[in-house]
């Protein structure tokens, strides 16, 4: 067996080129979940599928195609990295229900249920009300829990996320957001609803894009650890680990199309600002993919366990694809 | 001068074929604003679209494009009907508010911002939660204003049409609805709402689609007119007009998909229910386009003046028309 630990990295959106594969490999990630989509439709989506099938093809040495838990499990017996698809935003499922098992059927795994906006599904963390769930909503959920596609709430409204949590019937996750009892921010989630989220089984996976941490790009990795630390205690480290949402190497256009899409005649400057309108700075102990393991370290040194450490950088995210990803039992019965 | 009045049905959805062409010629309908869109995406659109410039060039004698009001007033100078297209949904600009320039440079003039359901724009009339226009909506309704698209907000919330009333600096429209206080239905329309309509300088077109209806497919021409006449004394004749709603010769299959769309596995059943899952019977006084006059005895019959008629009967949409399908004002400056 390898003696190497499993890390999961459970949100980017890098721009991808064979050096960063290679980052991943000396980083030691053995599955890393990728977005495909923050505002593409059904066609588009498709194009963007294709795309990252050609990285995989054309990078055998470092990566493989991510549908299972065991699929992570070959990985790291072969020290390459398992890739599995994301949607943050429910635009690429239109208005048909029957998407959905098509998006599985392509790999995709994750798929939030609105992007800071109003959705057809769920209202989104900008807009000014929050009604929660629709119609549409509720019946694309039950949907998504037949065939194992996981609701992620990451840029989803409170009363939303409540209600997708109470009306799945399998545990659901924030793959990048981090408690707002520690950095209040717009995206950052309350101590209420990481509750709620956790003890329905689901995830959360912290975030390292500096406008959700303490003290932005100047965080230090003592702080983020103890945040860690603190959520443990109030919320058990088994339902913890990290969606770095990592944008590395991205030009500014990508977070001007993240926050304008095609909505917008405006301009929105999300967490951002007229005078900081760009992405932020990384930290300088996560400034890319290569720097996961420093994560550990941080964890180490505020009293973590081995055993909790090897869980929150990876084991705990192996479980919930490994109870999540396929068919619900229901169906299997 | 033709001696013969001009009527205008605002809003149909017929199955069309050459005889109903015709029976457009026996009614008298200078303007029929039909619809093209319940669920379709843009590209869905543009076919349906195609569909209708081809039935148009087809029937060079019978019909012709209608974009603005002088069309009107051509095809009932030459006898022929002018054929406005309208969309029930947003769905076909998609996310993308550029569409909604493209939509009306191929002839589109009105748009519902939802159909039943909530919307990237504003909330359905059958959803549980209603919180108004979104951030998208409230853009995409100033989009609509320069480009002289009108919102329509028959299958809208209450709120979600308050705020468009409020929201737009032009006047809007209910194409297809009657007062609530006539016959209380979710599809129909509250006094103050209505109130709030007319005072804006929109306008309401009475419906004739029989879950509408007072006593349903029962329901005199007596009861309709005194409807109507009680209506005028409310808001205005001049706010008045009609949009039947008319289903001519539809089967069954396509109100299912009008209230079904694509988004649901379930059977909903919308206006209707198990037991009554079809299109409801037509009142034999309007059962179907070429009834459109019997409208003009029955408001007669309830003490209309001649100019009242006319105006309900289509002067009122002519110059509604005439003065919100062209780029706004602010554009011409």
């Amino acid at each position: 067996m390898a003696q190497t630990p499993i890390f999961i990295d459970n949100l980017q959106y890098a721009n991808y080129s064979p050096d960063l594969f290679d980052e991943m490999a000396e980083a030691g990630l053995s599955a890393v979940h990728v977005t495909i989509c923050y505002h593409e439709n059904f066609r588009q989506t498709v194009e963007n599928i294709i795309s990252w099938n050609r990285h995989i093809a054309a990078h055998p040495d470092r990566l493989m195609f991510g549908r299972t838990a065991s699929d992570v499990q070959a990985a790291h017996a072969s020290g390459r990295t398992a890739i599995f698809y994301g949607l943050q935003n429910c635009s690429p499922m239109e208005d048909d229900i029957g998407l959905i098992e098509i998006l599985h059927q392509l790999g995709v795994r994750f798929m939030q249920l609105s992007y800071n906006n109003q959705s057809l599904l769920a209202t989104g963390c900008y807009e000014a009300e929050d009604p929660g769930l629709t119609r549409f909503g509720r019946q694309a959920i039950a949907e998504m829990n037949r065939v194992g596609l996981v609701v992620d709430m990451s840029h989803s409204s409170e009363r939303s996320s409540f209600e997708a949590i109470e009306v799945s019937n399998r545990p659901i996750t924030i793959t990048h957001a981090n408690p707002d009892w520690w950095h209040p921010a717009r995206r950052n989630k309350s101590d209420a609803l990481i509750r709620a989220l956790t003890q329905a089984g689901g995830m959360i996976g912290f975030s390292l894009y500096p406008h959700h941490l303490k003290d932005g790009s100047a965080c230090t990795l003592n702080s983020f650890a103890e945040m860690v630390a603190e959520a443990a205690s109030r919320y058990g480290a088994e339902h913890l680990g990290i969606g770095s949402d990592l944008c590395q190497n991205q030009p500014d256009s990508v977070v001007e199309w993240m926050r304008n899409g095609r909505w917008s005649l405006e301009r929105d400057f999300g967490e951002g600002s007229a005078a900081n309108s760009g992405f932020p700075p990384q930290p300088d102990w996560f400034a890319g993919i290569r720097d996961f393991p420093n994560i550990a370290v941080g964890l180490s040194a505020v009293g973590f366990s081995a055993d909790e450490i090897a869980a929150i950088m990876g084991l705990n995210w192996l479980r919930f694809y490994d109870q999540n990803f396929g068919p619900s039992s229901d169906q299997l019965r």
